[in-house]
């Protein structure tokens, strides 16, 4: 009945948005501690995160949030990990686990490390997990459920620690992932960051253009570009942090994309059929995979509504 | 009470796969024709159509397929719609409507219209609405319901039978729009064709890394890459005719794409956090100009199920 046992004392959420919440709902749900505390340094967040009732305390001030604490997170933007992991490491309890929410991990070990006294478990993380909300009400226990969360340790950390850490997500629902830093930035260059900066760069490119009107970009939207806006809605603090962040992957990555969508272009002003017949048809396989690795659902349209909304005619 | 009117005696499809069937059962749930017929010439396809039970008669041949139809509606890739309209003109009733539902409209009026006599009403038409799903199997009532359907009647077409089709979609749910048939290609070379090809192609350019395996991508896809994928799923016959005959559209737009792509790259490369940051707040307000105008659901992760499959562990 070891599953029963509680993980941790107390949990220190450093920033409380989607994911900082969300993990507070699923601690909840499988009983992973015994007080979870949220840092909200800014009052009408904290205000709203009272409201939203997930956290056992709130505080205006790192120190207490973190005093006594057996699990830290850093759930903020990764642009402020530098500055947080400062203010909070004289405060940290020794042999606590200090872990982060961050979706670039090279660059976070570089911020945050230097910052702690070896008395404190560093492990980097990474739940590949979100919606396009932001804020303390978008949280919700079952964000996890099926996800993977991946873990960057640096080499020499202590394997009690991450074993510890790896059984808190697993209990919240994700399966966990150990990897090199650098590899995740890498992975997550093509399936994250890549994909999402040409989400935003066509949500840019329909809004400028002169020779179709925003209104026509918006009415006849649900032909493909609608699933490009939502992606597109992310939190921009978060997304330029990112961008700033994990640069060489992105670039790497994204020199691939346009190598490709060269020739993609080429096939269409030669009218190469073919190219593009066999390249839409090897596309159909990846989306298969997903699926049947649980990573989509396999419902047309992401099993969206047909009719969306009551509209005043 | 004139809302409760049939419309048309006998509706023919010409090809019955996602679009062709879900106007068979929009046509049945709203009334609209006493007869609907489908013209499938090959054998195991209209095995199938007949299992999914929606026309009323299904035909190896054209000619009786579209025999006393007084609507016909082309619903094949659109690289078909020379051929199948110059096989399909010699048996159209004088006063028919002729309609199609492809995605380009200035190429259907060079293949189609030449081939049609003058007692037969053309009117190039696109519902703007449609999942990843294709065949006989995927279609259903609700598909067009608050999406919008635009029609591009040449100049001098008769207004009545114009009329007419624009009823016959209302009451299969649509909103009617009619366009110049080359700002039709313009507008959704940006809302559909390219964003289409940019997500065929980065499922492409994450199945070709070899510093990221496929596992990899498949694995990690919730973090945005799996929404990509849906898309590229689409029918790569469909696609195909679509990119060889909207070229020059597709190009400009495309042309775009990259300019800003190029600004974006030049962006995270130099650090620029203030061009990011602006962008990724702009491209927030469409997201919710597309949700007020009902085209999308306002449900985060399009109301995506969390857990999305029981996998074996």
């Amino acid at each position: 009945m070891t599953k029963r046992l509680m993980i941790f004392e107390k949990i220190a959420l450093i920033g409380a948005g989607l994911i900082g919440s969300s993990i507070a709902y699923a601690s909840r749900r499988a009983n992973l501690a015994k007080h979870i505390a949220a840092y909200i340094p800014r009052d009408t967040t904290r205000a709203r995160a009272a409201k939203a009732g997930f956290a056992d305390s709130l505080h205006a001030g790192i120190a207490p949030a973190v005093d006594g604490a057996d699990l830290v997170v850093l759930a903020t933007p990764i642009g402020s990990f530098a500055e947080l992991s400062r203010e909070c490491a004289p405060h940290l309890m020794a042999g606590a686990i200090l872990t982060d929410v961050g979706s670039v991990k090279a660059a976070v070990i570089r911020d945050v490390a230097p910052n702690l006294l070896p008395e404190v478990h560093f492990i980097p993380g990474h739940p590949v997990a979100g919606t396009e909300r932001s804020g303390p009400e978008s949280g919700f226990a079952e964000l996890f459920d099926g996800r993977w969360c991946i873990l960057t340790p640096q080499p020499g950390t202590d394997p009690q620690a991450i074993a510890k850490l790896k059984e808190f997500w697993r209990r919240c629902g994700s399966d966990v992932e150990i990897m090199d830093a650098k590899h995740h930035d890498l992975v997550l260059a093509i399936t994250s960051h890549v994909p999402h900066l040409i989400a935003y760069n066509i949500v840019g490119t329909a809004a400028d253009l002169e020779t179709v009107t925003q209104s026509e970009v918006i009415k006849y939207s649900a032909s493909g570009f609608r699933d490009f806006t939502r992606i597109a809605a992310s939190d921009p603090t978060m997304w330029r942090d990112i961008f700033l962040n994990n640069r060489d992957a992105v670039l790497e990555m994204l020199g691939r994309f346009n190598e490709d969508l060269a020739a993609l272009q080429r096939a269409v002003r030669w009218g190469d059929g073919d190219a593009l017949f066999n390249l839409f048809t090897r596309t159909r396989a990846i989306r298969r995979s997903i699926i049947e690795a649980g990573q989509d659902t396999p419902e047309p349209d992401f099993g969206r509504p047909s009719r969306i909304t009551q509209r005043k005619r």
